[in-house]
């Protein structure tokens, strides 16, 4: 089995300084001691990358209307697991640390981002986990294009995250010794964020006999060659927890699974979301946030936002508290419709929309001045958040279900304090009960 | 639908000088506007009480050995849910809450508690679920026995830890409107305890056909009259997180099953268990646990405690973490046998138990003082403990599924507080460390 290294490249807190592009570009030119100068053309394949559904056809996509096939999209990689979908199946034994600065692209039009692979790699968190060359060489796939907009959302939104808070992402890099990989980035305990975790992850290989019965549960039969189901999953997935109670936790969610049958016909779909999750109700935020969203949705489908919207009140709901988890968002899965270029498009678009989505809500709440009863009720909602994800998140159940699963990237969204008080009730007329109110009764914010 | 009314009879924390035999009995003498002197006698039984499974039948239990009965054991009364159990199908519209002081029996030989159904009443946290006039008229049943025994249990417990504590319990009672009830007492935010819940519950009613399905898929079929099947379920449980991380949590849990068949047979089968969850290993602590655990037992079977240790170790395991709970101590379900006064002896005799196994251990460590380091990882341990509670514990799992469920019961579980950080792994050597290594290999103490 081939295996891939990776140097550690560490930089200090204080080394801001330091984030040059030299320092930067470490990760590209000291690829492993049998790729001294350039490991974008030097060397080979991995076997695994080159055998992988990763770039198992050249073909056009097919079955864009098999809706049966998204069983796997709803078990393996809903919210806050991409993380799921990052640690799923990770190989931990083959799991390899690296600490990186960051270097983050600038704020560019839409075509400016077109450039080349090689270029736009230099701003990303770390090396992406599919080799540079072979990205270069599939440019134009699906994967490829879904894998450098993944790793980009990643890098801006931490850059974003960092310049707010002062503190430096830790990143951690996993293989999957079955095939891909994931960069867990991580800031625990900062100036601003009590918890901020951005999860990529790209994995391939072939569906169980197991996997592939869970999706025929769900009405469609996919045939695989000799039972076996070649298949690729990636996404980007972050939960952010500020300490002050007055800013509110955001998450988001953005992921693609390719399925190979066996007549070699591909099936593909996108998923995602962004949800917000504030303490106290602020309805200015609330519009901000989800008008940001709107205009996202809007450029592509008028129905995006409205459907989207109802979907995520419906999907983050603590059933055994009768409350949603936050004020909502979007969320969609299964999207395979009306084109492979367009859903991406759309995707595309709510991945851009994270930034100016939550960090004019941190800027504005940065330096609120709160109360010790305001600290305690923010940590009874995160009870609840804990709550939501380990009873009811289905990524983070199959994750933890998934023998071989990287947990702390699965478990990665979990606050790092919560609280919980027995029958705990805010008084009527408090903005603790305004914010309860909400999170009964989901609410129109547009 | 007959209701059952109890007066909120409140008693502030400084009353302890208040807690007289006069006091404590106000819920005895006054159960009711329309029963102002003495509720026991006067005054019919209600229509639930007579017609319920509590008293279904004055004839023999049959069917011991059938173990296809106990998949409801499973599913609904397992381990920290007592709670589940308590909690399970309560009716919160139904809810009242009472706040008592304690009287609790003076240290007494086995044989001078089995006085008068009365003169133990006086001695509970609150009036039993089930009214004393119909307890003294049955209490030769099972049903009577278990609860007698779990309201003994409740009251002992918690008057040992308000002794140590110096906080009093808050007690909510709680009624299921199909039949049955609960006594839910909490302290919270103590000086010793930061979290201590001990739950009764008894309910009863007919089973669903959904439940009905449960068992019929683990392997038994049981036949109701019309579908239905009438059944009794009670248990104690209790959780104690306290403040210092050198005293250990504590959980517990004694719980009886009742069901009737067509034929008017009925099945039975008890079910519980004891174990500790200590921050760091203290062999002397786990010795004393394990060895008045393994005292009892031994004067039943020489098997139930090696047995028991073995089922405690298995259940309470974290599967993704690859730890234990904690250093476990005795668990079994599914026990109907050799026979019904048998095995009721042994419970008795674990119930019994539960003040000797923990409390020395509060005492010997209330004044251990403690780092910020030590109570970090308290809080991480508190972490773990919430996971296995939230993924694992079936009690918790059908309590929450189960529509109308007395939520507060179920999670007050819960620590009061917890975290989780991103990678946190002992340094090799630490005490920490030492700890991880046995719950990652579970040992035997005695």
């Amino acid at each position: 089995m081939a295996t891939i290294v990776f140097y550690a490249v560490k930089n200090t807190a204080q080394a801001t300084s330091r984030r040059s592009l030299i320092s930067n570009l470490k990760w590209l030119s000291r690829a492993g001691p049998s790729r001294p100068s350039c490991p974008l053309s030097s060397g080979p394949l991995t076997t695994s990358r080159t055998s992988g559904v990763r770039f198992m056809s050249h073909g056009t996509a097919a079955g864009r209307s098999r809706r049966g096939v998204l069983a796997l999209s709803g078990a393996a990689a809903v919210t806050t697991a991409a993380a799921a979908l990052a640690g799923f199946l990770a190989n931990v034994d083959h799991f390899r640390r690296a600490e990186m600065a960051t270097l983050v692209p600038q704020a560019a039009e839409e075509t400016d981002r077109e450039v080349d692979i090689l270029t736009r790699c230099r701003g990303f968190m770390s090396r992406p986990v599919t080799d540079v060359a072979a990205l270069q060489e599939r440019k134009e796939e699906m994967c490829t294009k879904m894998e450098m907009l993944i790793m980009e959302t990643q890098a801006e939104f931490c850059k974003a995250l960092e310049e707010v808070d002062g503190g430096t992402f830790k990143v951690d890099r996993w293989d999957r010794k079955e095939g891909g990989g994931g960069i867990s980035c991580v800031m625990q305990d900062g100036k601003v964020f009590e918890k901020a975790g951005v999860n990529v992850s790209v994995v391939f290989g072939h569906l169980t006999e197991e996997a592939a019965r869970q999706m025929r549960s769900r009405g469609k039969v996919l045939k695989g060659k000799n039972g076996k189901l070649p298949f690729c999953a990636m996404g980007v997935s972050s939960v952010i927890h500020p300490k002050n109670p007055h800013i509110p936790t955001v998450h988001f969610n953005y992921r693609y699974f390719e399925i190979q049958e066996e007549d070699g016909s591909k099936q593909w779909w996108f998923g995602g979301g962004t949800d917000l999750t504030p303490v106290y109700v602020n309805k200015d935020d609330a519009f901000h946030f989800h008008n940001t969203l709107k205009e996202a949705c809007d450029k592509h489908h008028p129905q995006y936002y409205p459907n989207f919207k109802e979907w995520c009140d419906r999907y983050f709901y603590i059933r055994h508290r009768g409350e949603t988890r936050g004020i909502g968002g979007i969320f969609f899965d299964d999207l395979d419709a009306p084109g492979q270029e367009e859903a991406f498009g759309f995707v595309k678009s709510c991945a851009r929309t994270v930034v100016p989505c939550y960090l004019p809500i941190v800027r504005k709440h940065l330096h609120d001045p709160f109360t010790a009863e305001e600290k305690d009720w923010q940590q009874v909602r995160r009870g609840r958040y804990v709550e939501f994800n380990l009873v009811y998140d289905r990524g983070v159940k199959f994750g933890l279900a998934t023998p071989g699963s990287r947990i702390e990237s699965i478990l990665m969204s979990l606050p790092l304090t919560a609280r919980w008080e027995y029958m705990h009730e805010p008084v009527l007329g408090t903005r603790e009960a305004e914010m309860l109110e909400v999170l009964r009764n989901p609410k129109e914010w547009v």
